[in-house]
């Protein structure tokens, strides 16, 4: 059975259809106003409705950022999109006559990655997409972990440090706020301040001061080889692995799989997450070892993990 | 079916005879020796014999503290027993022909919990087991989670605090060293030292100088309304708060059951954790609440899910 | 012998002449352009020839935010006008035919507050100037303590939190990110966040949205009883106190004075200080304990601290 | 003229004639029972009366671990000696016809290294004697920092980390927790059981278990290259540095002198300092940097600067 993907982000929507293997057959990109759901909602179904022509499509599946219902028919709350207790899926019933569940895209990405990527050999898994913040999913016995309230995989928001760097979430410490391209790039341009020595080549990347220095620049300054950003990238990884530890306690995954933009610094990365990772976890030695993974499906990933739950 | 379930502690086994809805139909103690294997092999044994006897009992179960092997049939580490990749299974199928499986305590108590005590309606849970240190049990959606190397639970050793309290897994900050027994007496004899003019009761309760103290002190006093007692009640009650809340965003359960000996000082405990949780859950009022409640089985409830857990 | 205080600021100056027991005989403010040096000096030149027109004046301090040459005659590094390395006093020397002497604000102030204000009984004495930022003087043994680089004092940037929340000097956890009126201020906008069902009263007073609030909302809610502002400045207490006890540690004052505009919430501010003081303190009951207490010359602290400190 | 200074440890004092450059001229240790305030006392008078013989003496002081009155005529509070409010001086003068101070061990020996060893040539300095526990003493334009109660330069206390490892002291974090001999030994058992595979020559040098490892073990094992050793020092000098550059904030040294017993490292210890301090220091580059260097008199820094403060 074909199935299409949909994947809502906050300027443009992007939509496939899918078959079992998790092959993308067709897709394509529409532009959308986030202040506007109506709009969102018509694009989604001129979306659809121009994939599924000359196909056998069985169902949809919708991932957006934010809470979505555990009946995955609605959003609960979504942090870029005026949806606050949302009935998504009726709306969108209204113009497509077929099945449709919502999904978180974090973990409709994670999906993907167990289904069709880098977790295909594995039933326990959780995925980290370290984007502008840090999403997450679990997937244990081969389940996805939607909890009681359909906010299961919030991991981003774990809280890391006590007291520590305020979230746009209102409280401190967050995970997110230590290992996503949003801190990334806020302890870059804070380096440049205390460290101006040292961030000649990142103020250059950045084309300014050093408050216009992006996530991408320290990836960039990094591969070619600045010291510098070398470091920021490690810090990052750090983070990343100690809260993987966290999550080996709680969950104990056997592959802890790291997407999202910041994820094209590769080894610079992953390397030191790996490395952090082993020094966190408690009892190592005495248990296994989750591996840490790039993902392998890009920014794809949300499109065909809901595409794919759609048939569950 | 009745089944038996068996409680490995460090100096003694609890055993009892459980029928399907989780009542105890008999049960007794034995005392042993944690640093000589064969010896608790043939108290169980003997156990398992004695409560068979005139009933039909379909299987075993038997908890444990310490890393279990994903399979259900061996201890991987035990840290208060002479066991490392020790194929318990096999060693008490030598004196007992009943099917048999192996599980990590606190695993045992959550389950118990879910089935019979205050998780019985919910589907997603997690137990916090708030003994001498802090054991976990994650339910998600009616399935216990294990993990893919029998490890999951073991939110004990999640990082509350860089840099924070040692821990006895070698690690520095574990969520264990700030929310449990030895937490509570730890911070009672540094209280002693750093506030001696308020530490008059537990030195009293203790009969002796600061060092003395343990955490039943702590409970007996703050139940006499003792007020730094009350104070440190409420400190181990606001961490676990603020691990609850990491919880929630993690694996989003229901219902957070607490148990474990601590749990004896009630709303002092509970009440403190239950504001904390609130002030750290990100998104509240946005999504779905978990609440906080005690644990009904007590010291029976390990002994209770082993045997169910023969079922499964 | 008269004096003349002068207290740049970044958008005006404050100039009076102050007789020998602190009296401001007359003052006068001049607005400034902190872009322009020249200016700046030449307000400088006026103020100073308008105040001592009919009066004997015997020399002239000015007070400025920024690190000190130690041989207060120029300024290394100013954060809010463009001084680098600047000859402060041989440029005022061109229009001033008096001795002239640089001196940082918050050591002014301090200076001020030791000689006439509430530290006038007290030998050794810490000001915390709780304004924007956190500023910082001490005296020791009746010396004004400038350190080897004229950077002493500059206590709002010793580390609090380990990886706690970024400063403008580009490091993290720095004292003022938790004891000021910018902290104040990022606090109760995080809460109003967090916490939207408590922030009622404090979104009110910013007239707008969570993000418009400001540090002086919180103070009037707070003496209006709103319980969340109330909360903010005991916790911005809290912070103080805590730092306080590192002082004591460090250098060991009989006295805290604490200026600046958040002291206008008072008790609500000190009292949470003290009682964290006192909480913080190691020996106490072994040793001396400093007190808590408000500033008395308001603004003019700088400015007579200025005068003053052209004496010495 | 000579003086006579005499440094009281817990289980012996060791007392020498110096004279006005700082050159020891005669010492001797005589062993004391630190539970017995008289034997400790005949011991110094005995001690005074042998050195004397055939000398022109002209004072004495004595140094002791503990709070000093800031008449320095009595110790207020002693760790590690039975003395409580306790009137050293005139209990002292009863056997010794000489004027006689009483001073703090840490302040004495930070005055002999100001006097006559790596800090000779500043003014302005602090001392960081890292031993068992972390002492400290503060010169301040060539003046001893005694503070208003005679508790300045307890250093050790400062908190680094809120929540962080319990101290002594009854609170919690205390720099002392993470840069003292203590500290490296308490980091070295809990590694050798975080990292077993890494601490095979730390538990050789310790010669059995991890939980025997000591401080020296870990400079021993640095020295001759074990990885985990040197990791463990550098770890140390990190949160040194990190706590120079606080007081580079507060009281603005030109130099920074490390002594005590860890100070054997020597660049294993010193360079990650430096390292550190550089990484912490608020507007390095704009102001004034002071040096870290090792300390040069070694175990006799109490005697010869208690000797010395007894002619001021």
């Amino acid at each position: 059975m074909l199935t299409i993907g949909v994947d809502i982000g906050g300027t443009k929507i992007a939509a496939g259809v899918v078959d079992e293997e998790g092959r993308v057959l067709a897709a394509d990109r529409f532009p959308t106003d986030p202040t506007d759901p109506t709009a969102i909602e018509n694009a989604v179904v001129a979306a659809v409705a121009q994939l599924r022509q000359g196909r056998d499509v069985g169902g949809v599946g919708v991932a957006a950022a934010g809470y979505i219902s555990p009946r995955r028919d609605g959003v609960v709350f979504a942090p870029n999109i005026a949806w606050r207790d949302y009935p998504l899926r009726d709306r969108l019933a209204r113009g497509v006559d077929l099945p449709i569940v919502i999904e978180n895209d974090a973990n409709a990405a994670g999906w993907a990655e167990f289904r069709f990527g880098s977790g295909r050999a594995v039933e326990n898994m959780v995925m980290l997409t370290v984007g502008t913040g840090l999403g997450g999913a679990i997937i244990a016995d081969g389940h996805l972990l939607r909890g009681a309230f359909g906010a299961a995989g919030e991991i981003g928001h774990m809280e890391m440090v006590p007291h520590g760097h305020y979230c746009g979430c209102g409280h401190e410490g967050c995970w997110e706020m230590y290992a996503s391209g949003r801190a990334l790039a806020r302890a870059a341009r804070n380096a440049a301040v205390a460290y101006p020595d040292r961030a000649g080549a990142l103020v250059a990347a950045a084309g300014g001061p050093g408050q216009k220095i992006k996530g991408t620049h320290v990836t960039e300054a990094a591969a070619a080889g600045d010291e510098l950003s070398v470091e920021l990238l490690a810090n990052l990884g750090e983070w990343l692995g100690a809260g993987i530890a966290d999550l080996a306690a709680i969950v104990d995954p056997e592959l802890a799989v790291v997407g999202g933009g910041v994820v094209a610094a590769g080894d610079l990365l992953l390397e030191p997450a790996r490395e952090s990772f082993r020094r966190n976890l408690t009892a190592r030695g005495f248990r296994g070892e989750l591996r840490i993974e790039a993902a392998t499906l890009g920014n794809e990933a949300g499109m065909i993990g809901a595409a794919d739950l759609a048939r569950y």
